[in-house]
């Protein structure tokens, strides 16, 4: 019977799904890296808001994220981070992050991802649906610090390498 | 035993996959309604590629991606299209595509999304990380026509609606 279940099969995995998501983490840290430290903090196109405050609103997304999603445990949001506008602050709880959701992911089961949620207490959806908000998110977001790395006139990561 | 089958969780099934992609589709096609016809054709930030050119890539991934996973008959990537500065035709051959995806995807069996092929005869991965890639790269490219329209002093239409 359970050789028959592991047969069945999964568009993908919780596990691919993970691994898809920190190719997407490690191509953004590239990004930052990319970033002369005084235009991380400062620069904008079209007051839109600076590459470090939507990096800020990243982090204050992912880990908590998957942390409340797999204890059940509500915190509100949280995009504001003391950086000392140092990037390396930033890159530091980036690397955090990356070890938070490695830990918190397993303990999501397969059945869960279509259990309905409010994540951060506030916005609805399903576990899947919220957890590709994250990551549309932050690709959204990183596609506009290419752009603002171009205007630069510094070229980004290649799009393509995770 | 089917009952069974069918209860097996999934983390996403195909057709949710589908819905998702299309509502990014959607929310790409107001992206480009959002833009002066002219600016659409000839805007650009540090030497980017127009937003026009980035849709007419998208254009060349996406019906025809999918007709490839679904049917196995590979052509060549083609990103040209003939548009004559008229975003009413491309409007019109994204709508096209939005069809063509939903005829072919149905015909993407759930055990295909985990065999490897070689998209366009070129790009070798498998079925899922090939469409991840086909999603990512738009929501990717999309970012980058926020940033114009908000260096042109338009507000995007609403990221989180789909």
């Amino acid at each position: 019977m359970h050789t028959t279940l592991n047969k069945v099969p999964q568009v993908i995995s919780s596990q691919e799904l993970l691994e898809h998501w920190q190719g997407h983490r490690a191509l953004t840290r590239r990004t930052i890296e990319a970033f002369p430290e005084e235009a991380f903090f400062n620069h904008t196109i079209g007051g839109m808001r600076t590459f470090a405050e939507m990096v800020m609103e990243l982090l204050g997304i992912a880990g908590p994220g998957i942390k409340e999603i797999a204890t059940g445990n509500t915190a509100p949001l949280n995009e504001h981070l003391e950086h000392g506008n140092k990037k390396e602050v930033l890159l530091e709880l980036w690397d955090k992050a990356t070890e938070e959701i490695n830990t918190f992911w397993p303990q999501i089961k397969e059945e869960q991802f279509q259990k309905k949620i409010k994540i951060f207490g506030q916005y609805e959806g399903t576990v899947i649906s919220s957890i590709f908000y994250f990551i549309d998110n932050e690709i959204h977001h990183r596609g506009q610090g290419y752009v603002y790395l171009r205007s630069l006139g510094i070229e980004p990561p290649a799009f393509y390498e995770r």
